[in-house]
């Protein structure tokens, strides 16, 4: 049996990208391949138990540094637990966020920590995806789209505006920092059309 | 103000450190000084829930590697919240157990993680004590002590002495290998006995 494929979503909140993971994993299932859709923080029973400590209560509870080990805690087991073992018996792992939204919205976002990220990264999950297809998104239309989900608060609306703006940058960089794995695909387009080219991308990457 | 001291203690389970560590804070009081007495896993709000996510549940419900990131997480907390505040308003702070009891019980008992332990902690804490008192104590007697106050649990009796032996013959190396700040008391004496050369060596050491 040769090992899965280990495939990452990434993208800014209201990209679509959950939406992508979904629907590339019935596009797959469809084709007769055994797929696993997560996501993250989370993902496995340990790890959504930390993702609760992490997200619930105060936002400023725990500082950039401690939330950083949360989710690297999580991601391992989570790691452990579902990812490793699904891709030793060769299915395929469909993974909606992994370890590049850390280094987005904790390395970028919450201090400057992208260098204790990385080594984080590098010490204790070691692991990377085959493919991560980074829905890139206009940063006003995600926002939007985002807060129709979750309900409009004014108060945020500029913060929010900057943030996304910053992280889709972010995003992009990353894209050009590790131009093998990470793909762009265009999210402005229709759910259909994004799906097609996630799919196409998807086949000519992993070819 | 001058920056206040950090003292640890550590040792085996029932080397009688967390008696000797009120002592030390009752003495030092008594003389006047501004003692902050902690413990961990846990000593801040934040880091007491990890202790809990930890330590509840199933022995095996974390890997030794997602334990160290908890265990790291919930000492980044304390560190942050309570020890460095307290020491930079220069009061003297005596924690129950610090790094040394990850570098000995995730390092050594769980795998053989030390390696990964100590990149850990020169990444994410980067503080050591400015003096750390090893209670020394022959692992039958600190075992039969541990278990008075916990319940004789049979079954666990052999695995229970070979795992005293080994942390402590564990935590006497590591005495050897930081001989300026850690020193060994011997914990076999009467408590007041034990006492007195705590402060005893507390006064020479920190002189």
């Amino acid at each position: 049996m040769t090992a899965g494929r280990f495939i990452t979503f990434e993208g800014i909140d209201g990209s679509g990208k959950s939406t992508q993971a979904r629907l590339l994993a019935d596009a797959l299932r469809a084709e007769g391949r055994d797929v696993v859709l997560t996501r993250e923080p989370g993902g496995s029973p340990g790890a959504d138990e930390i993702r609760r400590l992490v997200l619930e209560g105060d936002p400023d509870r725990w500082s950039a540094e401690t939330e950083i080990l949360l989710f690297t805690a999580a991601r391992r087991d989570h790691l452990e637990r579902l990812i490793e073992p699904s891709l030793a018996a060769g299915r395929t792992v469909i993974c909606d966020r992994f370890a590049d939204s850390t280094r987005m919205y904790q390395g970028l976002s919450r201090g400057n920590l992208r260098d204790k990220v990385d080594k984080l990264h590098a010490l204790m999950i070691g692991r990377e995806p085959d493919l991560t297809l980074l829905i890139d998104m206009d940063p006003a239309t995600g926002l939007a789209r985002a807060r129709g989900r979750q309900g409009h608060e004014e108060r945020f609306e500029d913060f929010g505006l900057d943030l996304q703006t910053r992280m889709r940058d972010g995003f992009l960089a990353l894209a050009a920092e590790f131009p093998a794995r990470v793909r762009v695909i265009d999210g402005n387009a229709p759910v259909d059309t994004v799906a097609a080219a996630v799919r196409d991308t998807l086949a000519e990457a992993l070819a």
